[in-house]
């Protein structure tokens, strides 16, 4: 998505680590604007699926789902991390490790939100080595929802996140596909939308 | 706000303690039709401010302030909760007790998203004690921006978080004020908009 490549290259900040600063636009201050642009962009990538609700990781999933969400018409549920006392019945739990973070955390959900009826789209920030959403795809497996797509804001596509998503067998769209960080500097490859 | 209220009454659900739960709307399952009409609702109410930032509180803050920052064609930033190492340079940070989790959380923001220029709305999920509300008001009082106004979805009116907000001399809009809970049932008065 060219908007979004743009938005990276031009305010995005590349630390040490590989790491990728989008503080200025998604995960801190949020442009929702271009949330919504990614919304559009999703939906067209998705097109022919039948999808009846977002599920997205709290919390910087939140914003580019909710646009998604509200042009499908479908409801939107994130995720929790940590450990939340009025969660604890009917929650639905598993372990996540966070590379960034170099921590275990724990991701819940209530299963009364999920039916076996429901078509899923997982959308979330980031794709790098997979944690979070092979995590968020073994809390849905419980829940017996079929997982029509996963949408993916940026995707460090040298790390082995998407190849582990696809052996998975799931369809996946990344609106900006990250080859490598050289001198500071982000290198594309094609993204799927 | 009339459809909140319904909202609220037909699928919030009270427990022990003063604790209303509206997990399948709001803070865990998101509806993001009724998000969008809050968000008009808000703008409708603040609609003579002039408005450059909205301000919200992670996570359920993200979503009741989306939709208005896009209607308003301004930035969102929301303040995070807990500490994060990626945060610390130019972080605004405080203090904050909360009364539901009964604990103590830091509450941070970048300085660098904030300029003397910003009219701010601060939005949040709902409002108690205040002592959220409070908090990120001190964070915001070291950025000198203005504050036009205050957005609460759900405010407990029965708990001194209004008369505190009000005392600092605040415009608060309220979009459900409840003023009991009367037998497990939820009873309202009047709501700003």
């Amino acid at each position: 998505m060219k908007k979004l490549e743009e938005k990276i290259q031009t305010i995005g900040e590349v630390r040490d680590g590989n790491v990728l600063k989008v503080d200025s636009f998604l995960n801190h201050q949020v442009d929702p604007e271009l949330m919504d642009d990614m919304a559009v962009a999703f939906m067209e990538y998705f097109k022919d699926k039948k999808v009846t609700k977002i599920v997205t990781i709290e919390t910087s999933g939140i914003a580019p789902s909710l646009f998604l969400a509200k042009r499908l018409g479908v409801p939107m549920v994130f995720m929790k991390k940590g450990v939340s006392t009025t969660l604890c019945k009917d929650a639905l739990c598993t372990e996540v490790f966070s590379f960034t973070k170099n921590r275990t955390y724990s991701l819940y959900a209530d299963a009364s939100f999920f039916n076996e009826d429901d078509h899923v789209l997982l959308i979330d920030d980031f794709l790098a080595n997979g944690e979070a959403c092979v995590g968020a795809l073994r809390l849905l497996e419980k829940t017996k929802v079929t997982i029509e797509g996963i949408g993916i804001v940026i995707e460090k596509s040298f790390q082995p996140g998407r190849s582990r998503l696809e052996e998975m067998g799931h369809d996946i769209c990344s609106l900006a596909r990250i080859q490598a960080f050289e001198d500071g500097q982000v290198v594309f490859q094609k993204a799927d939308q």
